[in-house]
């Protein structure tokens, strides 16, 4: 029976980086997995979503050249090719992570694996122990009883990205991130799609401004949404499906191709042996402390297993501090009112801290700021007008209390701020960091000059 | 006679911000202009070249569609189509500024202004008074008596952004921001280009390894580079020029259609009453404090008239500053030690701070961390895998001394280090600030991350 200081359960961003993270530390480390190396995220979410989204980018650049002087004849997809081209840089990051295993000398364990009393794993029959057990065995698309999923005319993220042809038109059940980059992507290629979401605002996490903003752009790019809605019963047609959706004025029909279930996901904690060990869950959670630890000694769980948001950058933190933790390091706990959140589609959202709302409920006084990208040269000058940087302030101390953004890469623009706020900076110190002229970060400051009553381009 | 709290002289991105925020203070403000609202920057800089530059950007994205499973046909650009786009953008942004001057109650003084003794400006003949007279006057694109430029075969930026017909083959003498970028441009365009650098590389302000990357990157793209290279000498021939080029092989001629001067610029300081007034100047420069006041009382230098970089958003800053302080405000300094620089070529590239040479000479112990985008989920989804990030501590204090980035999109990404060096963060923090995934700004993290030998995906 081979021994480890540290065996991970799962390869996905919470468990490779964990692996290597523990490598690096000394610890002998395996990594169970059953299917790919870099589980969900690298083959069937974040890697793969961006590639499909960057061809549908570019197919928008395409149907709009003239609006840049150039000139094209007959710009098409082709669809094939573009799932092709996400399904290569899948596998291309997947054997990246095959690389750094081997590199950081993980022992890469294939099979189903099943944790055991005692500080053992059992995968596929065979045993294994060591001193740490981490679980990151991640989640899966879940399943609403109104809407099972047969993948094949109701589907998951998963079969949204290898569809071997293009629907015609479809049904999007849920406006959180998984389901608005793929109707945005799909309205790109050509697709009619219908969003569905149940609350009374797409992407109901995000603030109220966002929120309205995002929809509006949805709609001019000729994406239909019903908020406020439900998909009550999909029946099979001949020819696709037939979806009752109850809306506030009563029921519609909706016709499609395919039905796309995006309403959340469900953790993977059935049968991986949580019961015989005798670990607590809590809903579809284990329960863990700030350094991941379990109610059982020498079990760990990390990622979408436990309750902190479900995003693989959240997954690969809680990782690294929970095997430092188990080296011996002085490790700070993460702070969880400061993870940043993305949502790719066109325009894309960046958001990181408390929404207007939150904080106003929270009893903050606030100081909001606002900076419109129309005001931006740098956006005038990129075609990409649409958007703005909101920033939430607490009034009396100046706390940085929340940062949302929407528009043409936003993702890559949040840093600033979840940087900013965990270095407790104040707006008046934002304001005096001279951004480079001409970019879009300038609406940052430009937003906190807002909040103070400073702003230049308004 | 008109009598201002102050008057500005020159409406670039110092002059109208200055009015803007001295006017928020209080300050009955007027601007004075003998061209377009808006200066250099606007009319003729950053705004119409990062438009031109999106055009080249999309054309690329046209000549590679099927690198992301697309189909066109004879993708082409207009020239004239895209040169007429870029002057709509700048149209658009001066009548932007109208507006902010209309909506803050600046005047808008136009004609040609000169400063007086006695606090008083004269505009073509009329004179206005004010108790702080702000000079703004930027510079222009300077000349070396070797390359007189004639506007029509050996051009300034100027007349590169508006020529009638696309060159068939541009040499471009110079390799900072404004040679690269145009080079970049023209080349995407289907120009033959050719830069000539005196310098041994490319882009000499940045980081030696930017340099590195930023030449094999010019070079992948077709165009030719020649660096320890200077023009001796340009004849007109009948079809364009005739450009004599020494380099260190010896001499070298070369034949284009016209030849682009970027070879630095020239402040704008004649003629506008300095020796009047009695103004100390040191060279090209005006003299200024801290709060930018020149040797004589209630007279004021800001921008490209004196010894900062010349770039638009140290403008806006210091004229910020100085109204600040003008109105009693309590005012901190700017720190020149942490003025980000931008380059909008392909790769763009963004810095901040010291080189790794300078820190080098400067005495410290480094931690030197590098992070390519080649290893990043993001840069692999969008096709985007040139360049990296690399950042520069003190090995003894933590202290960010550094940060140099060369890929798609880092013009944005570089206001986290400026922010981050603003609030004095170490590496551990960077570190520890948790990004997004998948985007490009995790490659701060793990830059940091691999200057301490934590980085994860390398």
């Amino acid at each position: 029976m081979s021994k480890y200081d540290v065996i991970v359960l799962g390869s996905g961003p919470g468990g490779y980086v964990t692996a290597i993270r523990a490598s690096q530390l000394g610890l002998k480390t395996a990594v169970v997995e059953k299917e790919s190396l870099g589980g969900v995220c690298l083959n069937w979410g974040c890697i793969p979503t961006k590639a499909l989204l960057k061809s549908a980018q570019v197919f928008e650049y395409l149907k709009h050249a003239e609006d840049y002087g150039l000139k094209v004849e007959n710009a098409d997809k082709d669809f094939a090719a573009v799932v092709k081209r996400s399904r290569g840089v899948a596998d291309g990051m997947s054997k990246g992570v095959q690389f750094l295993m081997k590199k950081n000398k993980i022992d890469v364990i294939e099979g189903y694996g099943k944790i055991k009393p005692g500080k053992k794993v059992d995968v596929d029959g065979k045993e294994y122990s060591a001193d740490h057990i981490i679980i990151a065995t991640g989640a899966r698309s879940r399943e609403l009883p109104s809407l099972p999923q047969d993948g094949k005319t109701v589907i998951g993220y998963r079969e949204a990205m290898t569809l071997p042809e293009q629907p015609k038109k479809m049904i999007v059940v849920g406006s959180g991130a998984i389901g608005v980059e793929f109707a945005s992507f799909y309205n790109s290629m050509g697709t009619e799609v219908t969003i569905v979401e149940y609350m009374p605002t797409v992407v109901p996490v995000e603030d109220e401004d966002v929120s309205k903003q995002f929809e509006r752009s949805m709609k001019k790019a000729g994406i239909k949404v019903m908020t406020n809605s439900s998909v009550e019963k999909v029946e099979k047609t001949d020819s696709g499906v037939k979806a009752t959706v109850k809306t506030k004025k009563g029921e519609e029909t909706l016709e499609a191709d395919i039905v796309l279930s995006a309403v959340g996901i469900k953790t993977n904690i059935e049968n991986i042996g949580l019961e015989d060990v005798g670990i607590v869950v809590d809903r579809d959670k284990i329960i863990v402390n700030d350094w991941y630890q379990t109610n059982m000694p020498g079990y760990y769980a990390i990622g979408d297993v436990t309750k902190g948001p479900a995003l693989a950058h959240v997954a690969s933190a809680e990782g690294i501090t929970c095997v430092e933790k188990i080296a011996g390091m002085h490790v700070e706990a993460i702070d969880y009112s400061n993870i940043p959140g993305c949502t790719y589609a066109t325009p894309e959202i960046a958001s990181v801290g408390m929404t207007e709302k939150q904080a106003k409920e929270a009893g903050y006084e606030l100081k909001v700021g606002k900076f419109p990208f129309s005001a931006s040269g740098k956006a005038s000058a990129s075609g990409a007008k649409d958007g703005f940087v909101k920033v939430i302030f607490d009034a009396k101390y100046g706390e940085w209390l929340g940062c949302h953004m929407i528009g043409a890469g936003v993702t890559d623009m949040i840093a600033e701020a979840v940087l900013g706020r965990k270095l407790e900076t104040t707006g008046h110190e934002v304001l005096k960091t001279i951004h480079p002229h001409p970019t879009m970060s300038e609406a940052v400051m430009e937003a906190v000059a807002d909040a103070y009553d400073e702003v230049i381009h308004l």
